[in-house]
């Protein structure tokens, strides 16, 4: 597979953007038309399911749904080839720096079985061949989405190795795409929980663009507006529960909590809190202890906390957060700004919910995932987060003195 | 060291940038007070070096140049803040991609002594807080040069756990850095040979920005100015034969190897050439083996190959390639950009010498060395290569729908 996959991304490295433009077109409308053997194969799936049957079932509104973001990544601009800058020296050297796909990457994920599709698609868009390797649990459905990709890519006239899928259930192949199939994988993106990041951070030989937990925290600062910080609040921590960008946490200060966090309790309607002394001594809840500030619920509970102010709550999150998406609630700026410049977080928010942590919503069209470290792309994965650079010299005979 | 290092990040991530071209300012001012000192460590260093003694000796100039080198960094403009990019989304939200340091960057080198203020500078211009590893050769050297830089810190109100080294030679603290000192360090930096890139390959559980072999090519095409070839091809390898952007391999077309291997080989003197059996039926040479199309010499040695065009020659580059520089010597732009966009080097030059892969030589003003992965950065590795970014998104209360 290793082999395969870096001869077709040589293929696609110089393959024109309107052909894999039109290949991840015909992924989507073979997705249309396989939408039953799709929808056979992920019934068997579920059959043998015993969790997460809402996460994992499609049906053909899901379907639609997965080829339409297939559609859209297909008119995404396509980054391969994009000087990102270009200058000239002194001694008539021209030097440009160009987008360049990173050329094979590894998935590792365990989620929804439309994640085989977009990845196929973001990956194609930047040029680079995937081999993919799905959660056990939606291992049939992958494997029938991943049929249709491939007439896809067959009827643009491009590999089928440009996207392969590990056809397997059997764990030991996590181990061999993590030591990078014989020097053949570029980049690992790993997308599941803790037992996976673990497993990723001791194996991995190759690069890993990572997607570590999100215990993502909203700050209510003193002052914030106090209908702001309700709405803020709901909806950062509810509106979905079971994204990364959920909020697990609230801090808020100490000094408007006796107002605030009623309030704020009042609109949480089917959100359990577990709150610390301070936070309980004006509002009755479970108590919070050392592990809830770690927690990524991804359910209905909020952590709460009382913090004297906003360096609490930087120092806060440096000791609890795990550097994906963290929120101020403030009308001081000079608060706000101290938050953001201070916060080393993938995404740090003034007065916006930890929910808008997409790349969709950033604008970037599509993602696979949030890299939470600190290298290479960090925040949304999109086409561009996937490409690599290199610079391009142009001369007319200069040797260095 | 990994927990110093931790808090003086915190502290140099929010320092004015005024603050730190101070320290690296003052860093400057002590190497020079302290010469004297420098210098004689630097002896005892040299009376017990067993290799690489011009490499590792000093004396008043390279002092001298080492404090310019670091005044150069000084006057780098500061990458720390910086807005990346900003945009609006159509809900209001605006969204900036600003830089920010990396953190904490430990290095591990077996170089001259120079490279330990060299990475102190560059990497307290981007607000990183770093952990030095010298080669045991240049230890003494480098913990003198490291007291400088401490004083350096100091006077300017910064950390001295800023710039940190490890004062042992023990081999098993490498072991320690790229196991990541308990999560404290952000990124490894290894420079060096074949064993400590082998090193790191097996035992980094962090992130490395690496620097492997520069096998690096130069090819002359059947289009080339002839002049023009001979003049790059001595410059490329000839120039100074110890750098990693030093060629090792000449390709020529066979079409025009009779007549150009000869001219080549007159500006090649006291350099020995290794040829295929095709080049040597024009030119008496060594014969070539397959290790030495794998060969990085770091001396006056030239590997020469005779291919049929520009596709063999990017197929060579493919095959024993590391992904450095490589260079074309054309007149034929189509041949020149086939070759650009096909080799996947971090560099690729049309008529110019592989001598100029240097990060001063790009403008970007100083360099710790040319990272030849696909992520994060690729080639030269200046102030600006060394930094993150994350996104400040700035709302007015918007919630996610």
């Amino acid at each position: 597979m290793g082999r395969g996959a870096r001869t077709a991304a040589e293929t696609l490295r110089s393959a024109p953007p309107e052909q894999r433009t039109a290949a991840i077109e015909m992924m989507a409308r073979r997705i249309r038309e396989q939408a039953g053997e799709i929808l056979h194969e992920n019934a068997r799936d579920v059959a043998v399911a015993t969790a997460h049957i809402d996460r994992l079932m499609l049906d053909e509104a899901r379907v639609e749904a997965m080829a339409q973001g297939v559609e859209l990544v297909a008119g995404l601009p396509d980054p391969v080839g994009i000087e990102m800058a270009r200058w000239a020296r002194p001694n008539g050297l021209d030097i440009a720096r160009v987008r360049t796909p990173i050329g094979v990457i590894g998935m590792i994920y365990e989620s929804r079985p439309n994640v085989t599709a977009d990845a196929a698609a973001i990956s194609l868009r930047s040029g680079n061949a995937i081999i993919l390797r799905p959660g056990s649990d939606a291992l049939r459905s992958s494997l029938a989405i991943h049929r249709a990709l491939s007439q896809g890519l067959d009827d643009a006239g491009l590999p089928a190795e440009a996207v392969q899928i590990v056809p397997t259930a059997d764990r030991s192949a996590v181990g061999a795409l993590l030591s990078g199939l014989g020097g053949t994988i570029d980049l690992i993106i790993p997308r599941g929980g803790k037992a996976l990041v673990e497993r990723v951070g001791n194996e991995a030989r190759v690069p890993v663009l990572g997607h570590l937990e999100g215990v993502c925290h909203t700050y209510v600062h003193a002052s914030a507006d106090p209908d702001m910080a309700v709405e803020i609040v709901r909806n950062a921590k509810l509106r979905r529960v079971s994204i990364c960008g959920a909020t697990e946490t609230l801090l808020i200060d100490e000094a408007v909590a006796p107002v605030l966090l009623p309030l704020i309790a009042d609109a949480m309607e089917g959100c359990e809190m577990r709150g610390d002394e301070a936070s309980r001594a004006i509002l009755p809840m479970t108590p919070a202890s050392e592990s809830d500030w770690h927690a990524e619920y991804l359910a209905p509970i909020l952590a709460v906390r009382a913090v004297e102010g906003v360096d609490e709550a930087i120092r806060h999150i440096a000791t609890y957060g795990t550097g994906h998406t963290e929120a101020i609630v403030a009308e001081d700026p000079a608060a706000a700004e101290r938050f953001l410049v201070k916060v080393d977080s993938a995404i740090v928010m003034w007065n916006a919910s930890t929910q808008f942590a997409d790349g969709g919503e950033f604008g970037f069209g599509a993602e696979i995932g949030i890299a939470t470290g600190k290298l290479h792309a960090r925040g949304p994965i999109g086409p561009e987060q996937l490409t690599s650079f290199k610079y391009v010299v142009r001369g007319s005979g200069q040797t260095r003195p």
